[in-house]
């Protein structure tokens, strides 16, 4: 019921930098913890190596032989994103023996994903379906989505939150709602939590008891801004809590003290701008540009993510940055 | 609502070494954003600043006039185990100005308090009462001894997650069963949380729902192994799950900034042994001695602390891990 995107999410706090080194001596790790999935690849995912979203240290060909030279009974997963990646990708990650290829897309914009998860069924892959920043949409049309994904071939279904904005009760109502509308065709649910609130492992743990059947987490958090749910605390109390993962504890432990050393400068910390964006709704990756307009401007940046949140901003639409801030500075020098 | 012991817990993570401008700073900073009370002192209280435990870089006598000098509204609060602490500590910040005065004991011996307690509502000092390791006793026993505290004058009485093992159900189980005994006689009840399981600020609004009046936070979680509950993430999540605080977000970040930068060398970690004692329901401060002694005879410190667990070691039994660890270390020679 794990799946760890350490060695793909993770890639966000260190400008998808990871080296060869770092990649097999993690899923080495992870592997012998007995960890279900190793997810891996450039932050945002096949294909999105580039100099608008940052180079990879490691092309997607490499990342994929070192992962899936080092892993003896975990599962290799992958994770693209439509428009970045394309369907020439989805087939040379299923050459290179990805066992478990998920597509993200905006919570309310599945038929995105049809052809893609059409091709990897054909293809016979294990096709997921993870619908992003998913607070923007209400626990129906979340079901909604979730029932359109499996008919599209997916064969597990879930949610990011990935603006961290999520409280238990929101989770408990959407992952509820999922897992109804899907659960009759015996797919399971998916939470992929991030920790700008401090709740990452307490939504994950309120998404298993609502149903969810794969949860997600990073060693450490690893993970841009507060980071996503630790893996090696989440494990641990989900067995507290009633659920089996068939993970081994002490290694476990061992394969986040690896991470930590060798694959991050620091583990994630909460800061204001996290906190923020958390609150606001908005996706965190917003922050460095938010950073750099706002600087210039003399605009608290702040204030710009909870103008954001209340234009309900999404990942792409960074030109809104610029006109929030034009719009702030503007207000701030009018009488 | 909200108490703030970065200036006294948060000493436990840099060996009781803050100095008099990051006291004064810190007090300032948190004055501004109207917290209630800001609570300071060794981390192990009035008097306890010893070779035992660690000499402390400012006197009390120091701290206390830095830091009630910085408040211009915030309530100055102290905090004394009985042992480490005497009644002529407790005269002596009463002298200097200290508003809030806890005393603290292990969950089971609120009998320890009663003096403190008795003297402290003679000099028309608000008295707290704040039970230790509270995980190891009942719902039941903690109203008994909740009840006990304010027959003695405590004007609040709560718990302290010492070992940071409580999940959000048994803490609204326990500041249930205690808010009901204390609640008629209008006295509040304390919740302070620690994040060895990366539950602390879901169990604070747990105890908020369950009925607590006060909720302590630190700046960053500032504080030993994993920290406490991060006061600028439990403030605006309580603030939006309905309980109002006073506090103003944007200063508030800014004085956690301001503690990053001034007090800590780096904000928590939940590193292994944090995780492992919080499953265990172990006091992490003990993990030096631990790391020592099972170092030396080649045990794993995991095994130690669970064993401790199994033990029900509270602090001030460190020689039971001289035992545990002699024991562990037998059983791994032998045949």
């Amino acid at each position: 019921m794990i799946h760890d995107p350490t060695l793909r999410d993770g890639q966000h706090a260190v400008r998808h930098q990871l080296g060869v080194a770092a990649l097999r001596g993690y899923a080495e790790a992870a592997d012998a913890a007995g960890i279900p999935v190793v997810e891996v690849g450039h932050g945002n995912g096949l294909g999105a190596s580039s100099l608008q979203v940052g180079r990879a240290a490691v092309s997607d060909d490499e990342m994929l032989s070192t992962v899936r030279e080092a892993l003896r009974h975990s599962k290799m997963g992958v994770f693209m994103l439509p428009g970045w990646g394309t369907s020439d990708d989805l087939r040379k990650a299923v050459a290179h023996g990805a066992d478990v290829i998920r597509i993200g897309v905006h919570c309310t914009e599945t038929s995105l994903a049809e052809r893609h998860l059409g091709l990897l069924a054909e293809q016979g892959a294990e096709a997921h379906c993870v619908l992003l920043m998913s607070h923007m949409a209400t626990p129906a049309e979340l079901a909604e989505h979730a029932a359109r994904a499996v008919g599209y071939g997916a064969r597990a279904v879930g949610i990011m939150d990935s603006a961290g904005h999520f409280l238990p009760q929101d989770v408990t109502e959407r992952i509820g709602a999922m897992a109804e509308a899907v659960g009759p065709s015996g797919v399971p649910v998916i939470f992929h939590g991030h920790n700008n609130l401090g709740m990452a492992v307490a939504n994950s743990v309120a998404a298993a008891e609502a149903g969810a059947g794969i949860i997600d987490g990073c060693a450490r958090g690893f993970g841009a801004g507060a980071g996503n749910t630790q893996l090696e605390v989440v494990v641990p109390v989900l067995e507290r809590t009633g659920f089996g993962t068939g993970i081994d504890l002490y290694a476990l432990l061992d394969a986040a003290e690896f991470a930590e050393r060798e694959l991050m400068p620091a583990p994630p910390v909460t800061g204001s701008l996290s906190i923020v964006s958390g609150l606001a709704g908005v996706f965190s990756g917003f922050k460095h540009q938010v950073l750099d307009h706002s600087g210039r401007a003399g605009v608290d940046p702040r204030d710009v993510f909870f103008e954001l949140g209340r234009r309900q901003a999404i990942a792409g639409q960074e030109d809104l940055i610029v006109d929030v801030v034009a719009e702030l500075s503007a207000r701030r020098a009018a009488p």
